[in-house]
């Protein structure tokens, strides 16, 4: 079945805002094995809108929409549909009592534009919004069974997992296909050198897509299959992954899809060891990172966001002398850093980071993007410095930070 | 003149990856007054691409590729464009001495595969790519010129604004529109009450378009504006915007575009104030924030990320009692948090999280969701709780974060 994404905004067509919900809606439905052909974005103006869905009316077989469905006078996406569909906009009664029992839950006046909300097109099927106020609705345009949902991300997810997925896994019936997609992460290799590495691997496997992408600072290997036997299909995906893993060596920290924050959160804790953090140049990224990862309590201690050279003596106790003599950005500053981190909440590991992000700040033997990275045990200390001269300042804080992150992992692994 | 942009890429329709480069040239091309009427999305298949490819071509007058440019056997963009516009793929010598000098600055070996990257179609013209090995072509198929860019974030925005927009402007010549675009950001409204608060600009300002967008944890307002005459427009744009405020008052924290933090940031700078942070719940996300901003360790002193009670009473100076009295989330211990922060550096304000961002550790008196924000100065320290009952864990340390910098805003704003 062919299928379409379609994500509608003004703030989406004039790049104000990111269309992350086509990514999410994609990633799902090609789960399911269903084909995504399209993704497509056209701005709140009706006649655009009426065309596009009777373009993708006729050509695809399901179409997903997002957006305009919320309660001001420009969320257009239901008038739109009816349109296209020739049909007209009506009260939907069940729409507008779930509206009416939303706000009276969160005990929230329900304003007047609130019940333009349950306006559906007619002949549309409402769909249950459990955490909004914008049902979303089904409704068949030529050839083609549209879902329309709203476009604020945490409703959208909720109502494609809840509604959507399983009325399309109807749809597709016993003879869907299945998919498999695996991820494997890799840090510290460019992305021409990832691929040479990989060059046998269409001979190898014909019946698999390779796919590498750099998605900064990690370059990704993804392995695409489909087929109608789910079985033969994953212990092909797992010989693939293991000849991947075979050339590409230690440079690949995931294989799952995971990101570095939760593998290494899995070591720590398959360690029994715990973590404390002295962050300079990555100005409490790492941090950010490693608490997103629910339960990262339990190996995550401290983090002491350190810039100022006065705050690196006086919090992490890196001593003067050390600093005058090397500078923030050196070898024996990150140990001294990384050993007071982890000293002073007793953590089993201590990482830090000093460099310099930019746009200022470089010179000619510490120019920008130069980062040096510390690791402390209780009984050791070591240092490492990179020099990434990619991207702009947040593009090397996460460098920074993931470049720290790995030299604690290959640290775990060889325990 | 008629814009479309297109991404190409397995992993972009796949969903692995979210596209930002279409928001980036959207925002681009709208600002010097194109109008982009659809963004789409194909993957790597040769078919697809040049059936897209043709369908712009036909009815569009400029078209933005970006993808596919690579080194790799996935990377078949130019191949693509080739067989669109019915010519041949030939060696071009710009791109080949371009791909040749990068690797010989980087002092790294070329690989053969980079070599593919300079096979462009007969009739384009090379597009110099300063920070990467990819470069760009522009080419016309049928009535449309196309520009193709490379799909990494950092190389296609330097080549879009030094090599592409010159030349777009160019072709514009001197009959362009002007187009301005403002965002008012705000925290702590509903999308539905902004909208509501606003119900009159239609009618005010017939000639400018209103747009409300969720992007939380902020709420922001759009206004679009285009004619012939920059400065009518900009005294128009002025009139509307200062309308919108007086609307919605102390909730809108920036006029220009900005984030939080920056605001925050320029604020301590008039103030000649310092900042330091305790965080909990955000664990490192304000601090993330906040050192985004070159300039930032003028005012940003230290950040503690404690998550632990234990770090609490050892990094910061919470009393034990306190923390046992009142727990972890509790006005009286970010109050004690806001006041260590800010004493063991000695800056102007302290700030401190501590809350519950789940999905665990919620309870019937303090759900997820639950926030306190500590602000504390040198003679006074004021707490508050907030319930943000959206979202993920990501999600809710995003609102707690930001949450947490209004406190600080209105703060400095009452200076």
């Amino acid at each position: 079945m062919i299928t379409e994404i379609l994500a509608t905004g003004q703030e989406i067509i004039t790049g104000t805002v990111i269309d992350s919900n086509s990514a999410h809606i994609a990633q799902e439905l090609e789960e399911t094995g269903l084909e995504v052909v399209r993704h497509s974005c056209v701005g709140d103006d009706l006649d655009a809108l009426v065309s596009i869905l009777q373009e993708i009316g006729g050509r695809s077989d399901i179409g997903i929409v997002t957006g305009g469905l919320g309660p001001t006078s420009d969320d257009i996406t239901a008038e739109a549909a009816a349109k296209a569909a020739g049909v007209e906009l009506a009260l939907d009664t069940k729409a507008f009592n779930a509206i009416e029992a939303l706000f009276k839950a969160r005990r929230r006046f329900m304003s007047p534009s609130n019940k333009k909300q349950a306006m559906l097109p007619a002949g549309s099927e409402c769909l249950h919004n459990p955490v909004g106020t914008a049902p979303g609705f089904c409704l068949k345009i030529e050839q083609c069974m549209f879902f329309f949902l709203p476009g604020v991300p945490h409703e959208m997810e909720r109502m494609l997992a809840d509604v959507v997925m399983p009325r399309i896994e109807k749809i597709q019936g016993i003879d869907k296909d299945v998919r498999i997609v695996k991820t494997i992460a890799t840090f510290g290799l460019g992305e021409a050198v990832t691929g040479e590495r990989l060059d046998g691997f269409a001979a190898e496997f014909p019946d698999l897509i390779l796919g590498i992408r750099a998605k900064l600072p990690e370059i990704q290997v993804k392995l695409y299959g489909r087929n109608k036997d789910g079985d033969s299909l994953g212990q092909l995906m797992e010989k693939a992954s293991a000849w991947v893993l075979e050339k590409l060596g230690r440079y690949v920290f995931s294989v799952d899809g995971n990101a570095m924050e939760v593998i290494v959160g899995e070591l720590l804790g398959q360690n029994k060891a715990t973590l404390a953090v002295a962050e300079s140049c990555t100005g409490g990224l790492i941090s950010h990172w490693l608490t997103n990862v629910p339960g990262s309590s339990d190996y995550f201690l401290f983090s002491g966001v350190t810039y100022s050279n006065d705050t690196k003596i006086k919090i992490l106790g890196v001593s003067a002398e050390t600093i005058n003599r090397c500078g923030a950005v050196h070898e024996e500053t990150v140990k001294e850093m990384a050993e007071g981190a982890r000293r002073i909440v007793g953590a089993t590991y201590g990482l830090a980071t000093s460099g310099i992000a930019g746009p200022a700040g470089g010179s000619a033997d510490k120019p920008v993007g130069t980062v040096c990275i510390g690791l402390a045990t209780d009984s050791s200390a070591e240092a490492y410095r990179f020099h990434f001269p990619f991207g702009n300042r947040l593009m090397k804080k996460k460098i920074f930070a993931i470049a720290a992150l790995d030299v604690l992992r290959h640290k775990l692994q060889s325990c």
